[in-house]
């Protein structure tokens, strides 16, 4: 089935456009579960955050369509934190959560295919096996040509999002820039979008008139996020920044289009770390349930947006 | 030392300007190392990949100043992958040869810091082990704030070579376009080159004059690349498009300032798969001496150029 189709049938199911992104910072973690280990371990390291990221899943599987492991958190254990990823996505996938690999990755030719396929590829496929993962996070700088390779997963029901409009303050140095493309001034972000319209034109779009192609919207612009949302309509978006970025969920609604979808807002240590916020459980003793309490109330804060808007 | 003398020491040593691109495609490697193997089998896969690389780290060692292993070709095969990247990186440094990694990363905050520790941190460091490259590409797209954790291993000796103009044929999508930069009208490619500069003017530059933060430029846009050599003196061009790409030695002279240094140039399948080219030897009976020839002869092409210029 098409990605944006599962996407949103997810979103159905769950009641909620809300996805958790794993960014597992060792030193954001409950004290009670690191006491102990030696930091300087990498196979120490990956143990807890094989067992943490377990655990986030069990307590927010119910509750969102997908999960957004950050790639860098893994990759920075090296080959035992990409044990771990995979395991993480294979448990992800095995309770019926979609995957989106954040990686952001930009590169060209037969680079940018080994990448697609370590991402896309998985133990079913006809090469080595890969991650497996349902969407993919990528940057535009390259062009069109660098985006190809992972386009050519599509057909297979894979999704893309590609960078326009990042949820930095350093997003401007570039991306709000104006440019001539295709005959127009616009600022770079909406080139971009431009170029992701490009390619998703040439997919068919789903049953809810989405495209499996999408871009990555900063919940940290509201303007930005509006002017895509209105020259964009069938792109989804995937919206970071919400939660320990700053942006509140009611920034958010221009992120929606009226029939209530076209964005998954991703947040990850306000879900993650939420413990911290209660000061009475300094150990971080139940920051399983501090998680999924601050999952359910920030699905439902976005419902009410979404409702409202 | 700072990584641009310890750059301009190795390739005075070596008389070279040449590195080598480790991209171990395993569909082009010698039929008579990879017959029998399971192609579907990584960790197979991986032990192919590391003798290959191995062997050729053992011809080109004494010749080339540096190394570039393309991270892609190793993620392609997960953790095992991975093991074997840093076993090169490793064998190549006690090599006494520089290590790029050339992995493209472009991420916000914590996430970049989590890249760049892994990709400079090594078993010497404070925290968990990481890569120990010498030097990383990074994409532009997001701004200063997502290249500042990468800056920060400057001063430790790192280097940096941030995506300007690319060598592929989609590099004109975006980066060729005109952006209103710090009050001119620009290609895209040079407002990156500026704020490379602006990083770069942050460190001292070394004995030789040359900046450790630098930009890839690619060497199938000689225009391009001979209009950065001009206005960006200081900084370190990485050329890759050389070889298989298509671009000849001779359109590289723009690259270099007149004291025959400013770039070093990789080529990666026009010296690894070299046997290629030789219909006599299509088992790649001796695939290490046409990789070293290859090398040799494109070396003493970019001397006579560089000469020439």
């Amino acid at each position: 089935m098409i990605f944006s189709d599962r996407l949103i049938r997810a979103i159905q199911e769950k009641k909620s456009a809300l996805i958790v992104g794993l960014d597992p910072h060792v030193s954001l973690m409950p004290p009670r579960i690191v006491r102990g280990i030696d930091s300087g371990d990498r196979v120490e390291v990956a143990q807890i955050t094989r067992a943490f990221c377990l655990n986030i899943l069990d307590v927010v599987a119910d509750i969102v369509p997908g999960v957004k492991p950050q790639v860098a958190f893994f990759e920075r254990l090296g080959p035992p934190g990409f044990e771990v990823l995979e395991e993480i996505v294979e448990a992800a996938r095995s309770k019926g959560l979609l995957v989106i690999s954040d990686c952001k990755r930009g590169d060209i030719g037969s680079t940018a295919a080994a990448y697609a396929e370590y991402h896309f590829e998985d133990a079913g496929g006809s090469g080595a096996k890969g991650l497996g993962a349902d969407a993919i996070t990528l940057s535009p700088y390259l062009g069109e040509d660098s985006l190809a390779p992972f386009a050519k997963y599509v057909p297979d029901g894979r999704g893309l999002f590609i960078l326009a409009k990042s949820s930095n303050s350093g997003s401007s140095d570039f991306q709000d820039r104006s440019i001539e493309y295709e005959g127009q001034i616009v600022p770079l972000y909406q080139a971009v979008a431009q170029l992701v319209q490009k390619i998703s034109d040439k997919f068919p779009v789903g049953e809810f008139g989405y495209s499996p192609v999408g871009i990555v919207v900063g919940a940290t612009f509201p303007e930005q996020a509006g002017l895509l949302r209105d020259r964009f309509p069938r792109l989804y978006f995937l919206v970071p920044g919400i939660g320990a970025q700053g942006a509140q969920p009611d920034e958010l609604r221009g992120c929606f289009n009226e029939d209530g979808l076209g964005a998954i807002i991703n947040a990850s240590r306000s879900i993650l770390f939420a413990y911290r916020e209660n000061e009475a459980d300094s150990e971080g003793k139940y920051w399983q349930d501090a998680a999924r309490e601050a999952a359910v109330a920030l699905r439902d804060s976005l419902n009410a947006a979404i409702r409202s808007g």
